[in-house]
């Protein structure tokens, strides 16, 4: 059975001592939700932390701006914007699979590994839902849960320019404005400032950037010594995925980025009607219709070559 | 005084044969406010034409589909998102100046130059009280109109990013989706696309970007051989002047284009508290707090260094 935010303020206001897990490489729309969900719990005079499967980069700071780790005997365990348990990461995957009671989630994939699992397929973001279930529970929101929530919103939505945002995106994103969210900061660390490295990264991989079939496909490639020259980190740069889908009559944009180990993996980006997903699962890998991923163990001439037949076939 | 959408909406009730008029190069909020007015106004059978005084980009050309020009002896001149007249630009400002029956606009600084004007400086975009002036006339919103509506507001706030978006915003923005806004086509086309040309342009910007004052100041330049070597040309371009600025550290970012005649001008984009008003009045220009431009006829290197001079003084 699908919860509905209701029924999941019931169930939490009966709960206490909680710990809220996020997703591996956690983004604005994981850690906006935890924290959200956190501070409203708190509020109600709830025992309760988050955690995350690997290091969260330093610009999301603000969202547990003024909290400390709570020391409690954990009884509860709640999942925000998870679809399966892989998604939890190696370390929080050992520790919680199969031990977590509820999940609030918006990925239609959504594996319903959780004992109970509030699942809302068509929210922009997690975050969405987040909101309805803290209003559901009564407490008032403030500036901090309100910047929370407007973080989910705002970054899963690429600040409201996919295609996931919605008409009731835009209405919680006003509420949250007049909640007191700082949208001014958030919008300027999210998505106005680059570095002068994430700048020389993208200027050396336009430089780079190779078409194919009438510039329908783009490829660009990032190694590690691009990083290196740029004193940049994959971390850091994640937004460089959608810069090939970008220009004019692209409508796939792969990404290729070397990894650590010295193999590759890609980011493939397109615009209807094709299907990233059906692309990458021709390399074992998956993901939306407009954004996917996958790995390669060969080498990245071979890498290239299979995306061009690939794509090919697709076009 | 200045009259409220209501009463715009009881003039405009009264008048028939109506011009209505957009500031030079028309950017999407004057376009956008000027055809929803128009497409409202024709609903009640009324005849309405719309000028630009510049040629309009094509990629505008959805905000008019199906429309056409109608034949009629004009009989009241509305101007949209004008600030003063000599923003009309040269020939309109010739053949109106003196004759604007009424100004619909969201600019502190405007002159009040019509016989009547609706002024609403908190308003993000003028799109905003186009929205409640279409609203007031009792006319209903079908897709295009609230497409138009939808084009003003996210051009003037870039995506909803800049520090102009109210709650108010979001909220009308999101009745336009629901309305039927073809938000996935606009923002495609105006914040997502970029031609090859213009990526490579970007590409040879960023390489040239020079840094003053322990980074806190970047001056780009753009020549006319940029444009010609690239295939583009100012007009496209125009949101590369917020790049500079975008470098994390960079208070005062400077982009220089030289002018077709050989002369240069320069847009100036500053984050508070540095005032870009300011910094372009010591070259005889002007504009806003955080967005301001310039003109200079002398040689680049003298532009370049009397930048650095001035923006010295205020750092």
């Amino acid at each position: 059975m699908n919860l509905n935010p209701k029924q999941v303020a019931a169930i939490l206001a009966e709960q206490d001592n909680i710990t809220i897990l996020t997703h591996f490489h956690p983004d604005g729309d994981t850690l906006g939700s935890a924290l959200a969900l956190l501070r409203a719990l708190r509020k109600m005079g709830k025992k309760v932390n988050f955690v995350n499967n690997d290091p969260v980069h330093r610009k999301y700071a603000y969202l547990w701006k003024g909290l400390k780790k709570q020391d409690f005997e954990e009884k509860f365990v709640v999942a925000v914007d998870i679809a399966t348990e892989e998604l939890l990461g190696d370390a929080l995957k050992e520790q919680y699979a199969g031990k977590i009671d509820l999940s609030i989630d918006h990925h239609p994939s959504n594996t319903m590994f959780a004992k109970d699992t509030c699942l809302e397929g068509e929210s922009a973001a997690a975050a969405e839902i987040i909101y309805y279930v803290i209003k559901e529970l009564g407490v008032e929101f403030d500036g901090d849960m309100a910047s929370c929530i407007y973080t989910g919103i705002s970054t899963d939505t690429g600040c409201f320019k996919f295609r996931n945002t919605t008409a009731r995106t835009f209405y919680i994103a006003g509420i949250m404005k007049e909640l007191g969210a700082d949208t001014e900061t958030i919008n300027e660390v999210m998505f106005e400032i680059k570095t002068r490295g994430e700048l020389e990264l993208e200027r050396i991989m336009l430089e780079g950037m190779d078409y194919y079939f009438d510039d329908k496909l783009a490829i660009a490639v990032i190694t590690q010594d691009m990083y290196k020259q740029t004193g940049t980190s994959e971390d850091e740069c994640e937004y460089i995925a959608s810069i090939p889908r970008q220009v004019a009559g692209v409508y796939v944009g792969v990404t290729i980025r070397e990894r650590t180990n010295g193999t590759y993996k890609a980011s493939v980006r397109t615009k209807p009607p094709i299907d990233a997903s059906e692309i990458c699962r021709a390399f074992g890998g998956g993901g939306h219709m407009n954004a996917a991923g996958c790995r390669f163990d060969g080498t990245l001439e071979e890498f290239k070559n299979k995306f061009i037949t690939v794509v090919g076939e697709v076009l």
